[in-house]
């Protein structure tokens, strides 16, 4: 398959761009700071938008409540959209008050639960406000020592919690759960698999589905394969694009292993996850903590673009043949043909086509815009994962 | 909790023998053969009724079709009854046929999956002469190779496979269907984890669950969660208990990590899936490569019902109160308390109480049975994983 | 082996608590505070006063330099002497300054390096003034990309930096490296395995040994060979005891796998490593993030001492004739039987005779002291890993 | 830098190939057995032609002793050259012999020790008759239970026998010892890690030297650090290489994580081991389970090399500037640029301006070679582990 019969489906990609991002991140060691970091929402979504302009792919920013708590949703959501965006997912966040330091949806105390359930619905009444589609929930719940918390009963009360907000959804609305293999909790997580996710939205309804983030996995586990089932099972709702070496680390997409990067893709193409009827949403989430964030994310954005160009070009019909004769070694060539293509240079071509910079990243460096930043951003104080 | 309380609850524990645990067993790199090694599935119902004898715990003994294949499953039958035991649970094999090199329910060819369906239905038909309730699947099938095989397309017929399997399932019978992180397909496993055969089973029936081997996840994976998840959606179905360091290792159960079987076996307890009333099943699955067999299925039923005393004694009134008010340390302590406790010459004294020696590993070593077994099986071939 | 042939080498027992431990700790996503957390190494040092007071196991505290800086080392020395405490290893701290934020002592800038060896002479200034053996080094050096950095030059000048530092010691001082398989770093870390510590520490000289931190390996490490060929090797400086089960978690020591300890101190002491003349030094290095710090570390030391028990309990005579018989079985269940033991009635009798409470924990809990420092340490900034 | 820059370098390449990757291989589950397997050490040569005649880049075979035991190894080595080829690396074999249950360099009994060292003299017998430079050791030896065997006895046994060894070399040998992070051991294993190997060696003298096989880590494992420690401290004797998903899965090399596996070459060349000048050794050492095993080889050479040709790209100028400057996505772009870069067409064309087929995978599938080999060899025993 040639570079020109796949340019139309790489029209159609979008990868929404988590305001986070542009804060500052760290570890629990360090957060390093950095001049020009935003110290508003405001700063992030014009951060964010110089993504989009330099590369076309990420129309989309989502929020993170309370982090970019506003008092007017619909204000916010034209400045977005004067800077070319739109207000996308909406993420909830249950782990950094001190309520829930021993669980938010999941706890034993009821008032507790009610709180974290009544922070959902506020996050579901901004998304009526910004008109987002997905509401995001990924938990910190979970234990640090064996007996520490009740796990079954823990499950049962993250179902009636899930519950109570999957009710209030507006019809054009979703619900997408995370799960995560560990950290913050060191023993157990109540989200921990793609199978309690799965059992727990499948209970929930039509509108309640997966969300698939690439850092969250054990060791050695296949994760196209989780891709590939989800798709089938109709309950792969979003992605949440980073890399890892050990463990959440919230790398650059496909920093760490282009080639897992590249397999994940295919599943998707295959699976019917790609392209404007798919209800997949592409999304990054990940940490810049020693580089620089919006070249970072312009990177990020590329990368998964990169590699769905590649995905794309897969000859599937030699593939087929391949693997319907076992011919092991032909069928993984025809795989890693796709993989070792250079599409660079068509990608380039691609852009100046459409009005965009050849290379978006020497285009950002020239911008400009950094420096601009950097000398405009002085006082108040850069955003973080607290604010 | 004291050791008189729990007493009766652990007169109705039952841990099922895989007949294949007394032939010889390896590595890729070396079988070693051993003096008394069974030749027929009469010596390995043999050897297995002397575990029984010593420790009342296993009364079953699991087979393998073809490994335990006979003419007469009915005689078969009233030998093992002969021997104090009955028949258990039926394992199927479809990975030792040059047929199933790529596959076997999952397979492309129709002609495979035909075959590898009618050994299932040749194994419900042993299970109609045996009596046994549980058939258990555990499919080697994967790949090596990315682009060998199609995922989404083997999870299709998977479904289809398994479906036409469970279709003829008696009234009595159940289908359990194990997962397995990898091995002996390095790049794909077709059931890999808990989430697939949970919706593999879940499309099928009510009389199709999850087996759960306790070797059979990857690192780090928090396996008693998987215990409480199962429970609590009511798709446990069975364990194959051994332990491991780092892969499939298939050690003796509670040898790697004695602590992680003691958490297994409290949800177990937790979530009603031990008792007479309780659906699970529990059996060992594991390979006695340097040690001696029969001392080895001794010590490992043995292991299984130490920890199964040590979570019946959880003071679960205090459990519970700690965890409610969040006290970290207490919860865990209560836990832990359970847990060192030496319920050794409890154990002891109860089996003297029953007409069972008191130290089955030392009866079994003073009983002169594998000196004379050494001696009787001259001759012949060795049972091992091809016979 | 009874009880009271080794009651007497458990007196020499002596484990240094971290002054860190009792202030606040977390994750990147929050850290929780908690009622009573000293606001001053001073407070530090009076909360692990209470731990030795109830245990007499942890006669020694360690500073983290520039944490608990003071103008007056002596007079904090003989603070700590009026609490029954000593001051004990030094550890450096070159993770939380701007200039590090791409390495300290393998930074590619000269006047970088200079500046974080400078600060290894500090500590060596303040070890002088406290008495202390140890100079403890723990590095965040590392990068999270390919390329970021260049491994091997980075280890070059690790070197270099390293023998700085060295060169200056005083005679009764010790360099101690510890290694960390990752995090802060993503990508690569600088010493990230043992292998690695010691060929830098076996370059410098005698008095430059490796920390082993049993948080800090890759998953399925086998810890206890790593213990005893560093004590073959003469290289075992010291420990930092904790738990995990995914990461670094520092959990308390022995709350994740308990046999693991077992098995760690049974090298231990099989190597030499344990009693007055051996030259390791035990240190807990752990965060206590959602329970009780001070109970946290009483739970800690005793669980070394239990587990230190049960090591010493194994009958080395019926070990090794196991062993060298190869009876598999007979060997495991020598060691097993330790590890079963329960020697928590013992070692309560045991701490009433040297006029402890049987019970430090209860001991603690009925003290009052929790609630008294609650009520006085308010105001102030609680101490964390900032300060 | 233009692949006219390092066409030369190229030119230098070679990569043994082992014997054994032309017989059968499998799993614990099951070997299969495929047309035209080779029977003698003369046909796993003769296949071995094939990879050697079509890339130009594999000029030597390792041989396994006793699998490639014959009576006159001059008259072998006529035939070697006879073919194009030289015979390689000698290595032994301790783990298929009944006495080698319970180890056998480090076994209790003196005299399984001795016969294991006589095994290796052996070795180097041959390898005087061959001109092989390299006997390489993998061991087997490990326990499988704690208390099994006693970890730090064994080192010491180790470290003994291997002087044995060391002492018989001849001024042009070498001992390279390979270390494993399990299999088939499962609890602990002698020789487990790039530390113990270095340890070890480094004991011996200036000929004995550490195998990295790139499949014999934990998870996690930073491989490239570990080869850029090794040639920092002159001890990288040689590279097993094949790739791995899970365990030791010996799947093709660059198969699993192609950026793995340039890293590694950059690391290589970075530190001076590739060339006509460096000590390293480059071998494969793989099984064949499911796919063909000449193109299998072929494909592995040719991966080899052509991520080598990328390493050989890499423009270390400007990731050297990159790095000074702590541009962290600059530097890491410079290792991407390379790595993305499609080395195929212009290692097509040197393939044939050097009269070697420009797609050797083609010109091997069109020679007839395999349907030759599967109607020629008729009857006898296909090569396996075993012979």
């Amino acid at each position: 398959m040639a570079f020109a019969d796949i340019a139309d489906r790489l029209a159609a990609q979008a990868i929404e761009l988590p305001s986070w991002a542009f804060g500052n991140s760290g570890t629990r060691f360090r957060v390093f700071g950095t001049p020009g970091t935003p110290r508003t929402v405001q700063e992030k979504i014009a951060d964010a938008s110089r993504v989009h302009a330099l590369t076309g792919l990420a129309p989309t920013v989502a929020l993170h409540i309370p982090w970019d708590r506003v008092d007017d949703y619909a204000a916010l959501g034209r400045f977005a959209a004067d800077h070319g965006l739109a207000l996308g997912t909406v993420n909830s966040n249950t782990f950094q008050d001190d309520l829930y330091k021993f669980g938010s949806l999941t706890h034993t105390d009821e008032a507790v639960r009610r709180k974290a359930v009544d922070h959902h619905l506020e996050c579901l009444d901004i998304m009526d406000q910004t008109g987002s589609r997905d509401l995001k929930i990924w938990l910190a719940d979970g234990t640090n020592y064996p007996g520490q918390g009740d796990i079954r009963g823990r499950q049962d009360r993250l179902a009636e919690s899930l519950r109570l907000i999957y009710d209030r959804l507006g019809p054009q609305q979703r619900l997408v759960l995370e799960y995560k293999f560990f950290e913050p909790a060191f023993y157990h997580t109540d989200v921990p698999d793609w199978g309690t996710s799965y059992a727990q939205v499948s209970a929930l309804g039509d509108r309640a589905l997966v969300c698939l983030d690439t850092g969250h996995h054990a060791p050695g586990t296949n994760i196209e394969f989780i891709v590939a089932q989800l798709l089938r099972l109709g309950k792969l709702g979003s992605f949440d694009f980073n890399s890892r070496f050990y463990a959440d680390d919230d790398l650059i997409v496909g920093a760490a292993d282009p080639f897992q990067l590249f397999r994940i893709l295919y599943e998707v193409v295959r699976g019917g996850g790609y392209g404007p009827d798919s209800p997949v949403a592409f999304m990054l989430d990940q940490c810049h903590n020693v580089e620089d964030k919006i070249p970072g994310q312009i990177r990020s954005v590329l990368n998964v673009q990169e590699m769905t160009a590649r995905a794309l070009l897969v000859d599937t019909t030699a593939l087929r043949t391949a693997q319907d004769e076992g011919d092991v070694l032909g069928a993984n060539a025809v795989l890693m043909d796709a993989f070792y293509t250079d599409v660079r240079p068509d990608l380039a071509a691609w852009r100046e086509s459409r009005g965009l910079p050849a290379d978006p990243v020497r285009a950002y460096a020239e911008s400009g815009y950094q420096r601009q930043i950097a000398e405009e951003r002085v006082g108040g104080a850069q955003s973080g994962w607290g604010a």
